[in-house]
């Protein structure tokens, strides 16, 4: 089985970082690539930010779909992923939807914590545009300048798990979610100091992706999330353009 | 008073439509401009599409936003509006967004009626993401395959009408919105045929948007549309570039 | 345009501060008064107030309706705004309705202010029946006895700014809405010294009210808002009678 | 105990049609008056009538709430219901709240049938306003015309009870509720001929006032139904502005 | 009439409490009994205590519900009460629900008080289960050690009196509910200081089913409560198993 | 990995079916054994059955749950999963969560069908348990007499398609669950003959409870699923009262 991986931001950093907690994750016989964003910004904290990494999610994924069995959005936020849905065949995860289902199956309720407020209002889209806000305890972020978001979650790992341990006295977390990307693998570091079940955003993601393609569902062919009627367009990079029309390999 | 207002799709007969529904609305001082994409699809119908409008639509504002009061997303589904309201000063006008919430005052529930099926799963999100799926009383889409986006409401009026009239005794609607842009203007010629108050969505976007430059609120300095911190990017226009880092005029 | 703008309090001082902010934020050819209740309270801060209040209103509307564009209910919690909306033919604006709705287009989530706890339920369940509670951020109130409802504003100004910046910093409000009547004005008053956008009351009651009438949305026929059937009835004002009973001019 | 029974129509066949329900429902120890409105409309199907039925109510409880040990307001829609608990120190039962909590004891969906589609939006509105929305299965209503609305129940039984069947057969209600005022004494008459649970509206609000009085909770000092701050008013009835005014017998 | 009512619970001393408490409720021609589990737990805090509870319901009310009028579950949280509605043709009262019920006609908003932390995410999802999380202002737990469940109210009485004044002035409970049923009782001995109607579990039951008993609806023979279809069963007690088959007195 | 999958019923042909999809669905590692109730009935449409089931369930896994990484209860409705949750160390998987949350990420609503009306109350109940009610597009369920819940999905199987395509094209379903038990392995074979992805109950759980192992979380010491404070117990089978006690190995 092959997971393509992809990080909406050109940080080489946070692909790495991505890279670590996948290997991890990954079952021996699932292969993955993480690719980096080739334009775009550097990292997503906000919706401006987001829309355009929805744009570059669908690119990644025309570039390199037809020789992966499933598709992972690394961003909180899951940018792009209804489009990325509609547009290819393949199964694709987000990894704020599959670490919050997973964490709904570990306790009522959920908390986020992460390393800035600008993240918040996004987040809580996110969270309600899967209809989970009823799953939601909190999203709390430190307020707190960070030296360079590839370094954060060492550089402030007390203070994260004190936002944790917060989430679970003051706001009735029954699970902690670390997001996003940025603190992939913290979740494996603090596990043994917060009370309650971490879920780790790439594991669960990279686990998820696995179940998808072992269940081989097939490709809506009705519903939401069937494929958009062939529509030429401009200034779209040659194999997304070849996509939207349907004249890519395999139409 | 001038207003930006950004046609989405690359489809000049779209924009025409839109331009002749402002003309009937805006007040006598109002000034505003119709823009057509200059790249992307011909029309949008599903999440992948507004994806890419999305990022269209900051390309738009970053290019012209300095010349005008406000900007106007003339888009059923509003791509990227809460991207454009985070990275612009200026009030920015959802379509969908403005038709629904004048719809609000004018009765308990609305219907909205649409030329395709294929909306329907992207407009239900939207609604979703307004807040305002318990004020809709049904989406009603006509599932007949029509020649040109740009005429389809002069082919299909009759059938549009009976949607109407069907939303109205079987749904409940106390008010109807035909969507998105390639219905421009149709309320205005159906009002007379529907026994409750027909929304047009240019009109209710265009007094929208004088209301508020009438009402002149400050830029959130704070909050969830607060601009977001400068960040540098790779691959983006020029201008919205500039945007991003905070190195555009008048900063 | 002729806008009728009603306060059901019989308050004068609050009638005159209405008709300054209504001043401002009028148009140059919209006229408008502003009519005090001839009976009823001083001012409506709970249910009981706002239930002879809504009488009030219509016997206010009867008596007038025939010669305005558009009537504003100019007490937060919008007495007897649905009634209103059936019985006469003219669109009627409630100005809690109104702010909300325009501080949709602000922000994710308002606030609302206002100078006294007694007003909070009733707040509340205005704001429910909007179907807006998901977007209220908080409603804070002071808890300080005040000399008079005319002067609170200016009185108490330094504590409902305090107010404001809570609503902004713990309970994150992207607007904030000064309420009800007795802060009219305050919103212009307060502006730069608040980083998120302040909706006025009655500006943006004037300016939607403007919106409607622009529009000329027809009567509703049928739907929640169609005019009641015909009845009779005993000890209601002479023209309350009529309209209820279709005997009004204009039948 | 005494109870009293206020029907906020000026019509006085439907007084005698709730003595009837209430003298069945009544304890041996319950004595019971039904009073009739002396001014408003005939019946209340609409907002615009509820709004005046409030002021009514309001006037009715002033009157004579001193002599009794509960009141209850026997239209369905419950006009008056907030601001009569504010106001008055005995416990206030609206029959439609009564009715379906005595229904959410009986199963998970209730079903209102009644006798006129001008009725259904207030009532929509009303349950809503109880938190209830999502225990109704729905709201079915006769489009017929009848010839008095004091005899409606027997010349429309035959469609009335299809509709109750259609209720249970096609929206699942668990439980039925037979509305308004207008059809007092239909539950006791369809009972066995409909095979769910059929519950009555003035039987169940006997019945509710009775355990409210005899579990004898204090009148609010705090919350949302304290007692509102004296006030003086204008042109009220004598009691009622006593009431308001804090200057009736007991204070 | 006869009511029949149910500790699920081993311990004796919360069935003296309940029997006290229902004693003061019940009315002169309503006699009572007050069972105590023979198998279980000694008291239920959790969801795995609530599971064993249900059986040991079903198990309790198929020994004894030919000889009476109707049961009543007395644990809050209601275990058991959806399977006891349907198996049972008398009316079934859970004691959460006919408190919340009751409190709803006295406030907009309950907070409930209880003695263990460990109660509250049963708590919760029984308040959800019934629908009424958007009427439950808070649920607030004493974090203490207490010597023994049948003692904890008189040992921490001004502890919870506390907490009830807590949740109306910091969480705006109109209504303040004392659960579960080792507090039976402690309703009555604060409400004097407590500025708001402070409902107890056992009376509002004892009186919510005197109310079904004399409104004699029909057990349902359609919809969500009707008797399931009968089942051969093993290993239930004989009398239970009669009942799942059918096969007990009265088919 | 050893997997415990409980099958509630005593009906060995279910047990059967259930292993066979299993098989089908298990990774390579993972060893499986699937159990059948010793008592209990004979299969579960109803909340009386599901609390009857919900014990035995707890029963089951105090017999076995030390030898295991994983418990599936394995009956639509997930009786007992929130008090197995708390109990026990190992992650408890329910069958209609796992296969919900796998459908979450296959479209924004699915539809449930199944073969008997029975079933649909409970079904419900299940979902809005989950908070997933707003996922669900409609249950909808075969009304036509089946010779043996063994054979229902075989002798049904042209009905059964036929509702999956109902629930597709009246309902908007972009994923069929067929539910419960009985219908395992259904969605392999219609998989084909329906244009959405369909989700199989024990497959999806199966692959959930392999991801949750894999992820090895830890059990929670705190939030709503920490392990109940220890009990002594009557009448409970040897290893549920140790373990309900603290009793049990590995304290």
């Amino acid at each position: 089985m092959k997971l393509l991986i992809l990080n909406p931001n050109t940080s080489e950093d946070v692909t790495k970082m991505v890279e670590d907690a996948a290997a991890i994750a990954a079952a021996p016989d699932t292969e993955f690539v993480v690719r980096t964003a080739k334009w775009g910004l550097p990292y997503i904290a906000t919706r401006a930010e987001a829309t355009i990494a929805g744009h570059v999610i669908l690119e990644m994924l025309a570039e390199e779909h037809a020789d992966f069995d499933a598709g992972i959005i690394a961003a909180f936020g899951d940018p792009g992923l209804g489009g990325a849905r509609e547009l290819f065949d393949i199964p694709i995860i987000g990894i704020s939807e599959a670490a919050m289902l997973t964490a709904c199956m570990l306790g009522r309720r959920f908390s986020i914590i992460t390393f800035s407020p600008a993240l918040q209002p996004w987040y809580e889209e996110c969270i309600a545009s899967h209809g989970l806000s009823g799953r939601c305890a909190s999203i709390r972020a430190l307020d707190d300048p960070f030296s360079s978001v590839g370094n954060v979650q060492l550089e402030k790992e007390e203070l994260l798990l004190r936002l944790a341990n917060l989430a679970i006295t003051e706001d009735g977390a029954d699970v902690v979610i670390p997001a996003g990307t940025p603190l992939s693998g913290l979740a494996r570091r603090l596990r043994d100091r917060i009370d309650v079940p971490v879920v780790d955003l790439i594991g669960s993601s990279v686990k998820q992706a696995e179940l998808l393609v072992a269940l081989k569902h097939r490709k809506a062919l009705q519903g939401t999330f069937r494929r958009p009627a062939a529509k030429s367009s401009v200034g779209l990079s040659k194999r997304l353009a070849a996509r939207f029309e349907h004249k890519d390999d395999g139409d």
